[in-house]
């Protein structure tokens, strides 16, 4: 099984644990069978491995996005990086000649399209080998996945379709109605249109070069930012002929709001927290070194990470949005591919960054213009070169570098650094880089 | 004006901004005249203070508290220091003592003892000088201030009067009674016990030396820890024939839970707090340094810093303390006489704590035996000795103290240093210190 996992929707209805560069996939909420936390990339990713040890999982997301997928799920998988947002239609046709070019699947194999996002139970996988098999037998050129609908919803987009058959030919699309519209469609056998796709590559290949001109995946890259922002539904999906859907009636959440992502939650707390025996219907999330206490609170999400706190009511979390956008404040805790940094305090004067890093793992030779820099090694051992000067590194030990020098790091072991940067204009932008990541 | 500021008191109704060594007097939410947040120990002291600067007052408290409050209000005030808890009668006698024996003042003189932590306007400090002004006319060997109750509550004792004149003789005290008692108390014109007393200095050496045999402050202080626990209140008070009340009808408010402490707040947020517009009677103190949003919450008090944060329904916030008993984490900020320090990151192998400390001040010499630490310079301009050594230290140095060195630390400018603590075994015992602090 060839699958896509579309990997995208950076967003703030989830924050202070989702912001404009950490989406909502990336959240550790899911205990899993080991009883730890798991976040939906993590849950989605293990179970395809899981239920098919042979699926062939290419996840297509942003350049930004890489740093936390390599950090969650490991440097193996095979990821396709747009170099800037384009829609699903170009991002699915980049995945696509990622698979053919890069990775050399045959245009007769089928390819599965799908959203990372979604809370599925295990029957969602097993559906999807399903799906795969109607292409391997061609039902149609492009194959459906749709979702038994639960309330006439007006979040969703619905397929018409021509049976109430388990599989069945499609009618037309709809776009998101309002839940009057959408009880009319339900009423009619319609399905919630949760964004996955099947077909064979070679007819997606087909149809990218009816949109595009290109040579090969190279090529693709190279000329993306200059392709139409174009949704595959309308690209492809609702002009194709030969299109039908397989009905699916298991688990499946969009976990977009506090209110639903809190509802798959096992336990109501998450971190070091406190509830008051009066406390009623809430859910808390703790990703601070403090402890968090609540008494007397009903039907409330609290969460708290190191960019900020959010208390809110269950039912009006769906509209934080407007408020959140405009919180302007600097990131404090990110992941990167060599592990993930936190910021520990700063003001004018200077920054406090905790840096752990992952055995193995290398932040490249850079420099910058107007801070001095000081590592302390709190545990573990490392390579620094600092000016051309390799020096292996271990607790206690002090590293300082001067504004203009030029250095790098590398984790021998797992590293745990404490970094100062000193100076009055520190900020993430001074940085030049001497060699890719 | 002779006043000795009882503050006592450590607890946790006020978690996570009181603890067991950070009393509720010490807690910055008030707003002054000039924009800042100053806390109950400022905002009485600066009263006394600004309505008569010749008064000479003194603070009686433990050695647990003198940090607090010299950060809080200088290193000049006069503070009483009691070696251990041993109730109110012996703590103010020790002031008392502190006052005859250290600052010299005479037996003739009145002196009025009153609690740090009530929440009052100006005319409380009038009536104060008029308490003096009673006792100078030895209106009665020991004068009371009572507070006119505003319901019948059943959080005070009472004080029954002879009549209901501005001033009248007491007839007795009454033990915290049940709110049907306490109505009926009210209605024979009964006033709150705020423990505001006055007296001539001379009385109360007399009812002291009855009691305690000692010499001199020096003498009492040395056989403090073999005094007998007992309040003011039983051991003269109640047994004082010449005794007389004065009526205070004005400001006055105990600000011991969240529900109270909030009502005395000028602005609902203090802090980096945005309120969406659905919100209602909410109050937010957030002394971390990221933003806290609340979403469509009402009736709620929410507190947080470095030590925790509390989310509590504003009725139920009284009820706090038995949860917040089985809270035992370290403490992560804390004043110091010379500035303050706030734990930034600790787990099994290191540390990171940040250093403030004002012009002029110093960490005495000290060493650690199973811990090496790192001292970064982030700004201002310092002092070093480690082993013998002295060093001038500024901005980007690094100090490096290896366990069992002897090492100070003097601020010439106002510092900030960050200390890394390396070790395993890392924890706030671990200190051999060679001079007084």
């Amino acid at each position: 099984m060839n699958i896509i996992l579309l990997s995208g929707g950076s967003g703030k209805r989830l924050w202070p644990l989702s912001n404009d560069i950490r989406s909502k996939q990336f959240i550790k909420i899911f205990k899993n069978k080991a009883g730890q936390y798991e976040s939906m990339l993590q849950r989605m990713y293990g179970s395809i491995k899981r239920i098919d040890s042979e699926a062939n999982v290419t996840v297509a997301t942003s350049r930004m996005q890489v740093p936390s997928i390599k950090n969650q799920i490991g440097n193996d998988v095979s990821i396709s990086v747009e170099p800037c947002r384009r829609d699903t239609f170009p991002a699915v046709v980049l995945a696509c000649a990622y698979l053919k070019y890069v990775c050399n699947v045959d245009d007769d194999e089928s390819v599965i399209v799908c959203p990372v996002d979604p809370y599925v139970g295990d029957e969602y996988f097993v559906a999807l080998k399903k799906l795969d098999g109607l292409v391997k037998e061609d039902r149609a050129n492009l194959m459906l996945m749709g979702m038994e609908p639960t309330y006439p919803s007006a979040k969703y987009g619905y397929i018409m379709t021509k049976t109430r058959d388990d599989v069945s030919d499609v009618l037309s699309f709809k776009e998101k109605p309002d839940e009057k519209t959408a009880a009319e469609y339900i009423e009619r056998g319609a399905l919630w249109n949760g964004g996955i796709f099947a077909f064979r590559l070679g007819y997606m290949m087909k149809k990218a070069h009816e949109e595009i001109t290109f040579d090969d995946y190279a090529d693709l890259y190279q000329k993306y930012d200059t392709l139409k922002k174009i949704s595959f539904d309308y690209a492809v999906a609702e002009k194709e002929p030969s299109i039908a859907v397989m009905r699916f009636s298991g688990e499946w959440k969009d976990l977009g709001t506090w209110n639903t992502l809190t509802e798959a939650m096992e336990e109501n707390t998450v971190g070091d927290v406190m509830l008051a025996d009066n406390c009623e219907n809430v859910h808390v999330i703790n990703n601070l070194g403090m402890p968090i206490f609540l008494m007397g609170i009903k039907n409330e999400v609290v969460s708290a990470c190191p960019d900020g706190i959010i208390v809110s009511d269950k039912v009006q979390s769906s509209y934080i949005k407007p408020y959140i956008d405009k919180i302007d404040k600097e990131i404090r805790v990110a992941d990167k591919h060599w592990g993930n940094f936190l910021i520990l305090d700063s003001d004018d004067m200077g920054t406090t960054i905790k840096l752990s890093m992952k055995a193995g793992e290398s932040i490249s030779y850079h420099s910058h213009e107007l801070r001095d820099e000081v590592w302390i090694f709190v545990s573990g051992t490392g390579r620094t070169v600092v000016d051309g000067i390799t020096q292996r590194v271990h607790t206690g030990e002090v590293v300082t570098i001067q504004a203009g020098c030029r250095h790098s790091l590398e984790a021998i072991t797992d590293l745990y650094v404490i970094e100062i940067q000193l100076g009055k204009d520190v900020h993430a932008e001074d940085i030049k880089r001497y060699s890719d990541e």
